[in-house]
């Protein structure tokens, strides 16, 4: 087991009409706030009338900045920066997904530096303040919500990084499930991958003796495994919802990666998939990792037999270890055809033309992955394997 | 899943050499520090001339207060309490395990408290401030270390009282795996004991729907079965005895009860034991656990069912369930008294004199339990189940 340090202070408000909350919650942080958000689904279901009249009630006054993207982009962030600036904001309120939120703690840690904020994310600066931020969750997928990181792409050249730094963590995230009963199938399921892919980046790893944080990996997995397709049949189980939701944000918020080395590849090669097409990130990680699997497994045979075993209730086969990693990785992809991913290239429309491309934009700071490093021909031949 | 809020700022410092940084840790939080300690292993190996040094390197004053006995005492937190205000202190460093931490905890609510600290633990008074701890971790066992509470015996009629609240939970606590290496095998076994307990309060819930719990659960009783015996055979392991360290953490750090309701019956069963016979609080719950377990299995065989197969690997019996649950209660059984855990009364020369006594004190405040709810009739019962 490695060295760690880990400490995570985001307060989580979790349940069933706890958006009510949110005036109380901003009110100890801010006066001026910033509602930042994606698009038309929000005023759809009427919770953005609901948050904005909790904040007017605790007599705060509201800035706006909609229209974050998926695969959030600089130049909106730059906006947000500016509008910040402009108006003394000092609390910034992400209502939305991981997109809604990356985009706000780069807003939040832009405004607080000096120079652009496209800096740290080259890593040509660290972060060391920001403007407070907190979080209503609307789309459990990318457990930004108590996360130390945020991704964001930039549209010159269409690069997708990202930064982090333990004072990103949002102060607070309000979470009610039952706001994400009108969340699409498919955004369900890309979620539902996305998730599964942060605990597994954690999971591939060559460092031994690390027990305790493998078998709350595997119980995070099969948590996903069982509830998404509750989740799909019945959009408004609420138990289900729940369980998605939470498993959301401890797979990210650091626990499940104390002590351990881990990966990343996946979410690299995912990056520039996602940075050119646009396709939704759950959507090629569930295009990526599978082919991830299938190239690296003979690199440490026993982990992937774990991974099969315990996480697939694959029958371990003594005679052929490989069968039995095999039939593993086959289950995987089985149970993400069974939510309507993709998890092929071809199903997202994407042919071999970039794959070129991608592989050296990819590889432009040396190898990627902890578990197995790879350059860019591996890079290009994992994207073959997907095709 | 139930409504649940969750906030723990703790920072883990974990791993080889950590407690090189309590100094600078210390440093950050205050100048005038109390040290506070049991008794003489911490001297006997170096660790108290390592700490003391670390700390004056900062040029911190140090004032001490050592003698800190396992289930601590209230006329030594009050000590503690008159040498804070006496003297200015604005920090505690507890160096030791849960009753170092426990006292700490107390302490520094009472500095901060105009009445009179044992207030806290009648329900009196909630704590509303308290003086910044530190911790310096060498028994992993109780999880104070992370946890919101805090549990201390008054001398006066023997109570064993606990207080809690997200304030009293420590800024930092610095693990050293390698400083549980001289831990005495009783120590060891009794701490996974402690937190297997902590584990299992929590995984008896009649909430249905709480899987990513129950498996997180699963997860660390796993850990701490697979690992205690290595760490008995070999105390120089790092491995086992980091697996057992954070661990202990995880198991009392909130998360694994999230969304859930608990029991904690067992606990204040054994506080009656601990606080009269002064037995180590693990020892008293591996008598008391496997008894109440054999007189409530029947409230909820499915929950029983589970623990049976998933955290003891018992083949499901589908004609008879009850022998099912029957076979892994014994398990449990056999696995604490293969590390040398007594699971009767008469071991620890416990006899059936004051059951009465203790089952009256255990429901002075009403029937105990969240799980099955026990009066005093059912806790004599149970007592003698563990005779």
């Amino acid at each position: 087991m490695l060295n760690f340090n880990f400490q995570n202070a985001t307060e989580i408000i979790f349940g069933k009409n706890v958006e009510e909350k949110v005036g109380e919650k901003v009110a100890q942080y801010g006066n001026k706030v910033l509602l930042h958000y994606g698009g038309s689904s929000l005023k759809k279901f009427g919770l953005y009338d609901k948050i904005l009249k909790e904040l007017k009630d605790k007599n705060l006054e509201v800035f706006e900045l909609g229209g974050v993207l998926p695969n959030p982009r600089l130049s909106l962030v730059r906006e947000g920066i500016d509008l910040c600036r402009d108006n003394n904001i000092d609390f910034i309120l992400a209502v939305g997904g991981g997109s809604a939120i990356d985009s706000a703690k780069a807003i939040g840690a832009g405004v607080k530096y000096h120079g652009d904020v496209w800096d740290f994310f080259e890593g040509k600066a660290g972060v060391i303040d920001t403007l407070p931020v907190g979080v209503v969750l609307t789309i459990p997928a990318a457990g930004s919500e108590s996360s130390s990181g945020s991704v964001i792409t930039n549209e010159e050249g269409w690069y997708k990084k990202s930064f982090g730094g333990n004072i990103l963590r949002p102060k607070f995230a309000i979470m009610n499930p039952e706001i994400t009963y009108t969340l699409p199938s498919y955004q369900t399921a890309a979620g539902a991958v996305d998730i599964m892919a942060h605990v597994l980046e954690r999971y591939f790893t060559n460092e031994k003796h690390v027990e305790l944080t493998d078998r709350l990996c595997e119980g995070v997995l099969k948590t996903i495994i069982s509830n998404t397709p509750k989740a799909l049949d019945f959009p408004e189980d609420y138990n289900s919802r729940a369980e998605i939701m939470i498993a959301s944000t401890v797979a990210h918020n650091g626990w499940l990666d104390i002590g351990r080395s881990t990966d990343w590849a996946s979410h690299q090669i995912e990056h520039e998939l996602s940075g050119i097409y646009d396709i939704t990130h759950g959507a090629g990680l569930a295009i990526i990792f599978p082919a991830w699997m299938k190239y690296n497994y003979k690199s440490n045979i026993d982990r992937f037999v774990q991974f099969a075993t315990r996480v697939w209730n694959v029958e371990m086969n003594y005679y052929d270890p490989e069968a039995t990693v095999l039939e593993g990785i086959k289950k995987f992809e089985e149970f993400l055809t069974s939510i309507d991913m993709p998890t092929r290239l071809s199903q997202a429309n994407i042919d071999s033309e970039r794959f070129e491309e991608m592989a050296t934009k990819a590889t432009e700071n040396g190898p990627v992955g902890g578990f197995v490093k790879l350059n860019k021909d591996d890079i290009i031949n994992i994207y073959k394997l997907a095709e």
